[in-house]
């Protein structure tokens, strides 16, 4: 592959640099850089940032560009499991092909790394991460996509689903996923037992979703918390929304993110507009890894949300009360950088030697590009164009 | 102007029809109409809705299409104002450039009435006013304006603006605002007498801005309501935000929002990302007439929002937990006839009879249309076309 040289950026809005990448990698970063034979793109004065990285999704999930799904349910959280496993079939949700419409739409706004949970179940099976590692195939020119066997419709509740997970994690899934292991799995130990064994088997991290409010969220949280220290998982445990670090009690959310700082857990957050959830600025002073996710896009369970992050950026900071430059900023680190440092990623910066992906965005500051509703202009991988004005530009690679 | 015909549409996202528009008016709804000399449009099957509606904004606040304004702050509410107040002219913030801008994209985005809060202050005196009545005059044949005169500095705590708001209603404001009784302007007694008197003596309706929490925010409410009542005002009065209405009390709330209900008190919300706010659902179950608006759009309080209400009511309905295709349904309403009704207007409803106002939508569905981010194909102001494909389309005015 040539080099790439793209002239006249602004690195993080900095002043205007050319960026030379070579095998994949940052080579140089200066004014009047020249390259014999590389391929020269215009940057055109955009400003450059790292990749976006969506940390926290479901590819399997989404009905983007299906027909209008019109079976959407309220209840609780059981009702919309049960719904999602049930229609799945009758509706026609072919993994492989809506997880290639959720994937590219991503990269097409600028997002280098995804981590997708996969459901496993036992109606399921393994079809859908089937699906989905096709996905990944078809995309690895594109975008680095992590993998978490999710036991969405249980792991106790539903004998048989522990297997699957194990033979997910033999077939090419990268993370152990868990669902609120007191309050759908009704038994903590068992659950977080399970789920840290298959960790220490396949030499996986951890990824749990934990909705989980109040007192029972921290409790459950505590018991994650120790298992992590005790098996000596610092650092490859993440848990996803944790919901019970928003809850109204300062003092209490303040010890228990010092105790995940210290575990050196993972959170990941989508800023939900409706739940209490874990103030960034918070969880960022208390030294706590932090990445950001789009979670389900109009999927069987809500109609919201874009393949977007910084759609989603703005969904989190509107939550978290942020409006200046500065805090703006703090959410597009979250949202690239941050996020990859949190999935355990080399994370990038935009230096020498640093991975060749990055996006240029639309603004005159990074603070505008986050609010700026536009097309990314470019979208680099690996120092290969993969993406023109939010349109997939890869060969071989059309939207299906 | 010759009569307008559409052919073609989805009223409602029911059977495909045509309707004629004459003298403002819709004169008939039907399939294969016709009519000598009209204007035909051809609507390509796309679902028509009646105009929407933001009913509360701020139309001489926004930084839209100026340079990205860095001098964002933080602390409380006080701080905001002052920032505002003292930045103005600092930045070059035109209030009728500005105001054209923010409303011509309303437009654009298929909006037919406006209700926008005007600062009037002891600093800007009558001249932010001047400049969006002349925006109002720009605009009158795309958009209907309501005009709030709104003392954003506070009324009792800066001697010379009740003058200021006397002067503002005689000289074209619609509405008597107010802000915060209680918590900002320090004498809920004193500023609500001084707001009802002005309503009083000018014959014009109420919209009073109350974003105080809990207890304190329903004793001003309490007020508020005792005053409705006393002085015949059922009907004629407002609340925007109304945050008191979201506290987690579901007791007292209920009880609230049945005397709101009684008081005929109309309820503006903007779904605040970041704020407890009334709950959509239960005001519509309690009988009270509701509104959304967009409020402020990247102004110097903060970088949030678009000129949209299709974007607002993703806001609104996703902090309101909805999901189901019913649920969004009743978001369309309250962005658009609801609100009509809640501003005191009549009331569209796509009916023969009705206003000649009404926008197409992308989407296969009403519930669709909401989350469906896309131009309006047409938007038609009393039988004119103002608007197509998300671009105004009316002559002698531009977009600034």
């Amino acid at each position: 592959m040539p080099d790439l040289l793209i002239r006249n950026i602004h690195p993080m809005g900095l002043d205007a640099q050319d960026i030379l990448i070579r095998d994949g990698r940052i080579a140089a970063i200066g004014t009047g850089l020249a390259a014999e034979g590389a391929e020269v793109v215009d940057g055109k004065g955009a400003i450059a940032i790292p990749a976006l990285v969506d940390a926290h999704t479901h590819l399997d999930k989404t009905t983007w560009g299906m027909p209008w799904y019109k079976g959407r349910k309220g209840g609780d959280l059981q009702a919309l499991i049960d719904n999602e496993r049930n229609e799945r079939r009758a509706i026609g949700l072919d993994v492989h092909r809506q997880s290639m419409r959720h994937a590219i739409r991503l990269v097409e706004n600028g997002t280098g790394h995804i981590r997708s949970h996969v459901d496993v179940d036992t109606d399921h099976k393994l079809t859908l991460l089937e699906g989905k590692l096709r996905t990944r195939a078809a995309l690895k020119d594109a975008v680095d996509i992590q993998i978490v066997a999710f036991p969405q419709s249980g792991l106790m509740v539903r004998p048989g689903t522990y297997e699957l997970l194990d033979e997910a994690l033999a077939m090419g899934a990268d993370v152990v996923g868990g669902l609120d292991p007191s309050s759908m799995d009704r038994d903590p130990k068992g659950s977080l037992d399970a789920i840290f064994r298959l960790a220490g088997k396949h030499g996986k991290p951890v990824d749990i979703h934990l909705h989980e409010y109040g007192e029972l969220g921290s409790f459950t949280l505590e018991e994650i918390i120790a298992r992590t220290e005790a098996l000596g998982m610092q650092g490859r445990v993440g848990v996803s929304h944790c919901f019970c670090l928003g809850m109204p009690d300062p003092l209490r959310v303040g010890q228990l993110m010092e105790r995940v700082a210290r575990a050196d857990i993972r959170i990941f957050t989508t800023g939900h507009p409706s739940a209490e959830v874990p103030s960034l600025q918070a969880m960022r002073a208390a030294g706590i890894k932090v990445g950001m996710g789009c979670d389900g896009i109009r999927d069987t369970w809500g109609p919201w949300g874009q393949p977007d992050m910084l759609h989603r950026a703005r969904i989190v900071g509107m939550k978290n009360r942020m409006r200046r430059d500065d805090e703006l900023e703090l959410l597009l680190d979250v949202a690239s950088r941050g996020g990859a440092e949190a999935m355990g990623l080399e994370a990038p910066g935009l230096a020498i030697g640093g991975p060749g992906d990055l996006t240029l965005v639309a603004g005159e500051t990074l603070a505008h590009a986050v609010v700026e509703e536009a097309p990314r202009p470019l979208v680099v991988k690996r120092g290969r164009v993969v993406a023109r004005d939010g349109v997939l530009a890869l060969a071989g690679v059309t939207m299906p």
